[in-house]
């Protein structure tokens, strides 16, 4: 592989295919990684992945992700809206990330309009559904450093 | 057992006892859920409980006991006023959540007037004291589903 | 009867069984009064009720329970969200007042997740419609003054 | 063509390549417009394109898109942040809109936090450059209608 | 030893030395705790420490810290910006704790101006880097019981 | 008559004619009623009338209009910008509800520029002096229910 | 008498005497006005007062008092805060109005800094108790129309 | 003609008939504007129409109706939430304009409960969809200058 | 005399008498000041009285009051609305202090409708012109320290 | 001509001399710009002008202007407080834009108060009338590039 | 001398041409006064001027300035923010201000946008540098009173 | 001494001891900033004291400071949270400024939340009562320029 990317997945989206199965589908969040794994593996792209519920946790992720990761397409799911930790994290590791999320974030609740990792990701990718990682595998692909 | 509720606690919740007795009481975290299950014994309620200081193992709580719980009942201490992790882990898993507060937060710091959870609850109970968790337990078993 | 509680409502909730009845169910405000005074006495408690639309009226039911009054479970609909002469009178009268909605206010319009009154009730309960009043029966019968 | 997308762009985006080229490239839109028409050649779509700095003709060539246009891809420029009239263009003539910014707004002034159109949108890709469009086309072209 | 404090270290601070050497130079976080080891042993005073990007471990370890430290030294990192439950947790253990920041969170975004914690601590140490951990050594040294 | 309206006046407009008159002009409310009566009565319409400066008589008014009126013609004064329960009141009778203001709301203070009603009335009216009421005569005779 | 003052009373303000004796002493609200009455009888100044808990009611008893008061002292209790209908009332009516109130408002909540009625008022008397309506009698005297 | 009328439409009215018919009917603009000259026309009033999605050229069109008309209809669409310059218009052109909007903008987002135009003009009546069109005509057919 | 007060004054009251004489009357400062002495002679208490347009000259005033003065007559004027330094300087003295404003400060402009100092001060008196000093001489004179 | 400066108008400016001359006097658009033209000419600055209701023309125009102006005088009207169409051509286009308004801004409504142009230009001129356009040629002869 | 200007400067400007020279040059206060004196010679006006850094010194001119000065320059640096004191000076003198900005404020920090004092000056020149005094005599010599 | 540090205090701080000893101790200003003397003497480091109440001699003593200071410690007091002066002064000078409060300002009122000065000083120390004046001298001391 040229370079590999982490796919980092924030709390609840491990229950993917179980939950609201008509708004997100019924893939579940495996079976998603292994189709977005299939096709990086055409563009000569390793995926690596890892998901959890703990805040600490993701951060521990992307400080890993420091040492291999050429980028990483984070879904910090509701932490996105509220965790300076993680926007921090983004900031000292210097990672390139973007920002994915499967729903549009600005027909939900007021609070889910504000993202507090934004302004630190290269780029963001909302609304598309499974088909917004494919989109930020290739935007990744792309970027120079 | 009919059915099993969970008793979830959020963060410094295992301190009781030991902090501010004058306001909480010496009664122990332990010796609480104790009587909670000897209350709940005599409806033929199961009670199993969980408590943890961090925000990502309370909600691993809830997903877990999507399997099993006829019903949760939720103190979830400072994490009721911040987290959007914990109110998408109610949703996801479409347990009926009753939110207990042993004081009434309305006398407190204005951080504490709004909580995350209210809304994708079935039912709030505040001011109680010890007494909350039992009527939360008289709540929760008269709803059908 | 070993003490007496007063069941005060306010504006709209005489319409109770007549409106939205899919929401609030068909049973009328003077039925569930009566299904409360039953579960009251045989606590040994007595429960005295009064409904009004007038706001000062509520005011002066308060003023007046404080003469024989053990304690109210207040429903005080839409003055819960404005009214200061009620949060007023509950903090001249000294009375040991529980605030119960049938709803869940926090999933409704924004104004309705303020309540004036919640500061200065012992408790509040909400959520599990006409149960709520039976809770708070319980929770008030346990209050030592 | 099997189907055709419009890519709309609003005011001061015909400078593009001519302004602040350290942070859009000296790619003219012009030029930029015919790589995307090659680029959604390949997927069989056409394209047309329109840029105004008019707020109303870009409503008017939503209007005229509705007849023949699969979808749309919109940098709405400064619009982005202020125009409910082209929000309502988007609701009234139900097109698939995908909104594309080239910078992160997330990054600049506070008023550019907001976006008017957001929520009327499919979905929205921000912060790749000229790589957004073309996301932008593999993102439009596989949602069904 | 006649007393001994925790050096208490949230998110994102074990990169230090790695991160933004120019703001927070190249010393590393065991390099620096050993270094107010030094400076504490001459005071007599002993140095435990712990870090963690896990706001529920912090949590834990004020509780923990409750059996044996005469006081905390707690730079919260991002935490110091959101957490309650932190905030709580000092409250509860009635530990004496000095907030540290090695920058000036004044000249920074607007959500690093507002501290959770503040109004829990004995006092607050920000802006002087490394030398601020050493001076709230002698400011926690002082503080009578 | 084919069917009947209610028009209701809230607090102070029973000075109308005796108040502000360069502004209101010398017409009494009774004559006011008068001409909207004999207005009516050409259509086949039926005029009752009310008017209270107290909150909840308007809520008693509306409640016993549902079992009579085919439609309300409302000038809360006052009350439009305060009252929870006379909007309640109008969503609790399902009434059909037109706001009437006979001044311009929107060039008097701030707080005149919200009504707390008009989100649940069919329309509002405002600006026309006594003209509106006769306006909102001809628009709720037109509504079909 | 020369002229006749109205001292008008809003809710609660009846308990006058039996609450929180320690803050406005134990004078009953009865005996207070036997106490002014006296006094403005030195003036040659007539009393009038009126007390209510009903919103409305004060509206009306300041419609009244258009007919026959030189001014009036109104201690509007917690409709202060509140009430749009009062502020109206006294506009329409343009009496003199002298605004009393008997503890400092600005030492106690948030909500009870702001007066709806102060802009419409001659002026303003506050925190001197009892000593307040002596005093506005004393302004209200020397006030020439 | 004894004096006529301006009809204004603003952005996306154009498409009246074909937009959700189910809120706003099938009828056309033009049919629409049809029937309220025939309606007019009894009252010996002429009616002029525009329409535009173009802010700029609704100000034109005020401007130009400074010579001629009577009084102008405005239904100024999502330009009533933003424009100052059609505010600006107004009060320019001194033109008495009625605000006519179809739908209750009260019950749609809260950035449509704000407008811009409304202390400009004559008068507003909102909610009544075609009809309140034939009320504004009756409204500006009495108004004398 | 039996005790001495301080009349004091802030910026711009020096020009008292020659500043709007239409709304503050053309009576200046030390005529004033000479009316109220007189006044206060009557009652045996002594009256020094001290103006300055410096806030720092206003607080020392303040300070020096505390070795002689039986309490405070003090309109602040302007820095009435921003002066946290006058208000520690009261708290700091213990000084009773009654504030007078001679115009309703709540018919100007909204930042002044804010008071630092109001909730320092035994209470309050606006509105009534010079008529306001002699009120404060009544009231402070019967304070009981 | 050695130089040459656009002056530049907004929406309704066009009114000039026929709109409130008791504030804006009976001068016109025309008759002003000639003024300023005979002004500059003494200078050896040529002028251009031109005058748009439409905020995309304006826009327009500084694009034009880019090619050719040594500067811009620009009276945005209305659009200075909304357009951030005109602020981003102001800053792609690199010109020195001097802002004018003729009369003071600050006294007059809220929502005129705020520009989103200020930042972006070299400087402002308000409140002196048509003297400020001689103002800004003086100003704008004197930046050097 | 035909008339007299004061040109009034407030805190720290007497630093100018050692404070960042970068920005605001090296030329000091006193050789800035000197050339706008032989400015305004030229026009036959005279010019005296006064600085302080004491907010209330700065009232005091303002006052002096009554009895002689034609107008006033004023460039109040720091208290322009703040100080409702120089507001009221302004207001009460009723002098011709003219309000100077060397550098344009709206590009340095939010509470540097708002300005007390704009709204009872006649105009505001700013963003100009040294210009902008020059500008200022030259608009002040033009007004007629 | 090899260098020299200014100790300046703002409002109120003069009555040091004899204000609220209970918080403050009963050392008076004169006894802490000889006790500070003393202190720096060791590390040889001079120390030049001021007070003052008025905003602009705190401002004056800065720009002297330029001369001879090589840090100062100070306690703006309440002027703290108002004073831009203050903070220009600071930045002008470029002096490094160690801001103490010696009370914890998070537990005061909430407008006390605020420092106008922190984003312009090196750091801040508070809440350790005089022990904060040592740990300033001991951190400024370090600092090297």
């Amino acid at each position: 592989m040229s370079k590999e990317f982490l796919i980092l997945h924030g709390p609840n989206l491990n229950l993917l295919g179980t939950r609201e199965p008509e708004i997100y589908g019924s893939e579940t969040l495996s079976e998603l990684v292994e189709s977005i794994k299939q096709y990086a593996d055409k563009l000569d792209i390793g995926i690596r992945d890892f998901q959890s519920n703990v805040e600490g946790e993701l951060v521990n992720a992307l400080h890993e992700a420091k040492d291999w990761a050429a980028g990483v397409i984070f879904n910090a799911g509701a932490y996105t809206h509220t965790s300076v930790a993680l926007r921090d994290a983004i900031t000292s590791t210097e990672l390139d990330v973007v920002e994915v999320h499967m729903s549009n974030i600005h027909t939900r609740e007021d609070f889910r309009h504000v993202s507090m990792i934004s302004a630190v990701c290269v780029g963001s990718i909302a609304g598309f559904g499974r088909k917004g990682y494919f989109l930020a595998v290739d935007a990744l692909a792309d970027i120079e450093r």
